[in-house]
């Protein structure tokens, strides 16, 4: 994959640039906005179209239950199914070891998941992750693995680190063998090793050395302290090649992404701004509101990122919307989330460009953090 | 109210015509999209102001409980806190005494009704149910009345017809008593009397002989036959002056509609177009689609009333979106039938004038009510 870095700030690791896919150019630092089956929740296509996200995120073992790969084939792939012509990144169902499976359910050949839906289990092999991913037509895929549990103890994590790490090869290896569709896409390798510092940088340096187009460091934001995070980070990103990006998996809040971009990271994904603007939750750029708090019952002013800077809706009225348990509530706090985020990464690629991102954002973390 | 009927048709009653509020004018025939606590469910104001509706209705009892007039009389009216420029007529009430009350909770002065939503009864009476909706601000009020059970005995339905009569010239009364706004209000009487044919045209002749606007036709599709209810509609219709407007209260579906307008119908709302659109069903000028069902599962053509005529979502991925009871695929759902509805008046209007409107309605019923 074409990756190019034109901009590395000298008193951090933040640095900007693109990679370059058939569907488009996908500019770095960048948040992925989460659509699980194709669909961002909430949002139209009009919507997606108007908020433009560079790349979205799906998931593998989602989209194989539903609507399932016959479907999606038929009509060409995940982009002509969802009328979609930016690029899509997919998660390759080992978040759904983690939150839908259990150790025992798990060996070396692969993990058995149980269907949130039909209750039925599917059993999961890198094989089977790729081929799914192939038959999806996702510009960037990842390799299959195991999102470790927080308090596994270290021979489990060692056992299951090294089984991700052989997971990875022989994704490599069908990876390569099918392709279905005219686009190229390309391979992400995950690397996990929990919160210990000598199995991560050991599958670091053994991961770096496959011929894959990026990594993805996985099984943070798991039940971690913050500190043990970023060390973790640290620790990974410094024995991984400069030239190739680097996505951080499933993180996070807004000065969680802006602490990462400072330690080297270039891609990030969550169900923050998403699920939680379903909930209530809007992040400002004057901090954090709870739309269903009492406290904008007859507050009037419109909210703060407003869709095309119109003043439509006010903060009394979203609540009246949030109150009632209304659809369109939820739909209009998602695009005031996404708007954020977006925003939040544009001003971080600004910010890195003319070498103020550290001060720009020490500066701004305390404000957006603020509870309204 | 300044109402002018332009064109009457030489082989039915169906007319057009339009009237004038200070939120500007509406053309007849109408149909207005139910609004109930101010918002069309599922809709944004952006989606709103696309399909544009002439008028739209909204409901007493409910913006009562929620959001409640203190915070409607603080921003100037339902207008203002929906930021919504066109009319607004607002339902009294009445029909939640048929719905969340029961005969025993009325007497003479009003109806206790019990609100879906906390538990607690609120005795409605018609000086209340007008005070509200002043404090709404709807460009057309509508009368306290009793939306009588179609159960309900002859002698049950000759009280409850006379009182909401004598609710009628009460609410008359305080009509005239009160303005908050600046902007004028007109109010329609609701004439009830079941399915029989005296009650119904001694209650319309005396009604007809008040100072109202307009005057609306309730209590009907409560369970009688379609022959019942074209009987009494002609007959309510006949013994009316023929310079107002008509109101068939929440009627219905497409063919209903096209049936009525032919008697002379001015008025229309339902829940239809957006209550089974939420559900997926779909009207169409080629019939009725559930899209839940198997046979769009590889249908990838468009569905047929897109909006802006885009071809945007097709027939699988909506189907996926309400296989996944996904919002936005309720709120795609909601626009394609409200476009649907707008586009039947749009064209009942042409035919009227024309005077081709019965050959084309018969014509077309059979079509539009077919199941996909």
């Amino acid at each position: 994959m074409y990756f190019k870095i034109y901009h590395k700030n000298y008193n951090s690791n933040a640095r900007i640039g693109y990679f370059l896919t058939d569907h488009g150019k996908v500019n770095t630092p960048i948040f992925m906005p989460i659509a699980t089956k194709g669909y961002i929740k909430t949002l139209t296509k009009e919507y997606l179209d108007l908020i433009n996200p560079e790349i979205i995120l799906s998931n593998t073992f989602h989209l194989n239950i539903n609507p399932g790969i016959k479907i999606l084939y038929k009509v060409g792939g995940l982009h002509k199914f969802i009328n979609w012509k930016n690029p899509i990144i997919t998660d390759s169902g080992g978040f759904q070891v983690y939150s839908l499976s259990n150790p025992n359910n798990i060996n070396k050949y692969g993990a058995n998941i149980k269907s949130y839906k039909n209750g039925k289990y599917y059993f999961f092999t890198p094989k089977k992750s790729i081929i799914i991913q192939k038959y999806i037509g996702s510009d960037i895929v990842t390799s299959f693995d195991e999102c470790i549990k927080f308090n596994s103890d270290k021979k489990y994590v060692i056992n299951s680190t090294n089984r991700t790490y052989n997971w990875l090869k022989e994704c490599i290896y069908y990876f390569n063998k099918y392709n279905l569709y005219k686009h190229k896409q390309y391979l992400f390798g995950i690397i996990q090793g929990g919160i210990h510092k000598d199995i991560r940088i050991k599958y670091t340096i053994k991961t770096s050395k496959l011929n894959i187009d990026g990594f993805a460091i996985g099984g943070l934001q798991v039940g971690e302290t913050k500190e043990e995070m970023y060390n973790i980070i640290k620790n990974v990103k410094n024995n991984l090649p400069y030239n190739k990006p680097i996505y951080l998996m499933g993180i996070g809040m807004p000065w969680d992404i802006l602490n990462s971009i400072s330690l080297g990271i270039d891609m990030f994904d969550c169900v923050i701004p998403t699920r939680n603007g379903r909930n209530g939750m809007l992040f400002t750029w004057k901090g954090i509101i709870n739309i269903k708090n009492k406290k904008w019952k007859y507050d009037y002013s419109s909210i703060y990122n407003n869709f095309n800077n119109k003043k439509i809706y006010s903060k009394s009225y979203l609540r009246h919307l949030f109150i009632n348990n209304e659809y369109s509530g939820k739909l209009i706090a998602t695009i005031n989330n996404l708007l954020f985020y977006k925003s939040l990464i544009k001003k971080s690629r600004y910010h890195i460009k003319n070498d103020t991102f550290e001060k720009w954002k020490n500066n701004i973390i305390p404000i957006i953090s603020k509870k309204l």
